[in-house]
């Protein structure tokens, strides 16, 4: 999928979210949990509520390997069942030398078919660029993560060039890829830094996770991060899919899922 | 595995070599791949020939990923394989913050069982404290890598500090966390810095990748980078495992496995 794809399923929807697919078996509903495949089962029916409110998944692959072999098959199972017109996101935070980002590479993009992998910077461009030789497939490389240790080296102010160490790996990350195959990770904690982040990337797509349970504020991400293409994909996870742990788990998560549709197509009409 | 157990097979086998286990269905013994899991076969035969000359296994995760549901099995079944005196890494560079970092946590300390797993610093503090909780379990922290990217972040000068973003991770990590708990990746590429580099964390292991394929030069790591408990773990993978790609390549593993085992007593003997 590509970038016009993506902002033309924002504007079809009005919405620019992502859900999170991180199943937990200890909040997954207690009659599911009898199911054959209950991570598949859970995922389903939070697919089938909430596919009309977000134009992304995004499947926290730690909760997934946690579960051993069968974990792996819950998650082929999953992508396979998400529309495909949706965009997909493996969020594995990958990053390695060359011969063995290339595996993990083919890992997500070719056996399982996400259509895009986070990816950390600290080990520099060889460790990045394997993962761009799969053409039409995105890297989303952490800038300035949600969590509070955010700060104890992305923060970091380089003395040679007065960026600090996550716009220092914008800045060179965009020398490697383009607007088409690479995105941000920016945290909606950094709400309030958001327009500064904004103008070292214009034309690049954020995938915004932090709104919800992690307590970033939606309006203040939209109005200081939107691009003329949108250009963000904010992530909602536990807010929605844990929205209810009864029986009606699932029209919990769609109800959930359209009030955050309904606020970001606010959003789209004020911001874009 | 404490230290102490560490530096005691260090000394029983004079040896600080590190076996990887990258299996890799390109490279192994065409004979081998009509088996029923040929990784694990491989690895068994492998382990077999090299025990008596190292003291730790690292298994690349991407390697057995890869592979899906069944790398999984093949990779616990090479896990249990493992005799129980010799230390073993998962080299997985996970990274993530504090309920996803728990769940990699609980997959490779719990259900796999490792001593030890690489974590990348990039997302800081809270992203690392969940594998700290694992009590005799070890966090082996990226560092300074031993790839051409290594350059493009690590070595980035703080303006308030004065020290380079690898050594800014090691001086802050080494508040988070003891040298029971806690090693360092140091790359055999940064043999010429290694004296420098052990002068930041006189106490602490370091794992050495890089040596052999990758070039690093063992006896200037050796040389620069011991402590007074050797401190090292040097790993090498490709020069051991597919030294040859026969129906000798156990053998051609001992061989060369034992070649740099007799290459490291030398060493200890001197440097130590």
């Amino acid at each position: 999928m590509n970038s016009r794809q993506l902002f033309e399923q924002v504007e079809a929807k009005g919405s620019y979210l992502c859900v999170g697919l991180d199943p937990d078996l200890e909040k997954i509903p207690k009659h599911i949990l009898s199911l054959e495949d209950p991570v598949f089962e859970f995922n389903k029916q939070i697919i089938d509520a909430t596919h009309p409110y977000c134009i992304a998944y995004k499947a926290n692959i730690a909760f997934y390997e946690v579960l051993g072999p069968r974990g792996w098959t819950s998650l082929q199972k999953t992508l396979d069942y998400i529309p495909k017109d949706i965009f997909t996101i493996a969020d594995a935070k990958r990053g390695d030398i060359g011969n063995t980002a290339s595996r993990y590479a083919k890992t997500f993009f070719q056996s399982l078919n996400f259509d895009a992998l986070t990816v950390a910077p600290y080990m520099g461009e060889d460790s990045v660029r394997p993962f761009l030789e799969y053409k039409g497939k995105w890297v989303i490389l952490l800038a300035h993560t949600s969590n509070p240790g955010s700060a104890d080296f992305q923060l970091l102010e380089s003395k040679e060039t007065g960026r600090k160490l996550y716009e220092e790996v914008m800045v060179r990350a965009m020398q490697w890829a383009s607007e088409e195959e690479l995105m941000f990770v920016v945290g909606a904690t950094q709400g309030e830094k958001m327009a500064s982040i904004r103008k070292v990337a214009p034309g690049y797509f954020f995938l915004v996770p932090g709104i919800g349970a992690q307590g970033g504020d939606l309006e203040l991400v939209s109005k200081n991060g939107m691009n003329a293409q949108c250009g963000l994909l904010v992530n909602s996870a536990r807010a929605i899919i844990y929205a209810s742990g009864d029986h009606d788990f699932a029209a919990a998560a769609k109800k959930e899922a359209c009030k955050v549709q309904q606020e970001m197509a606010r959003y789209l009409d004020l911001y874009l």
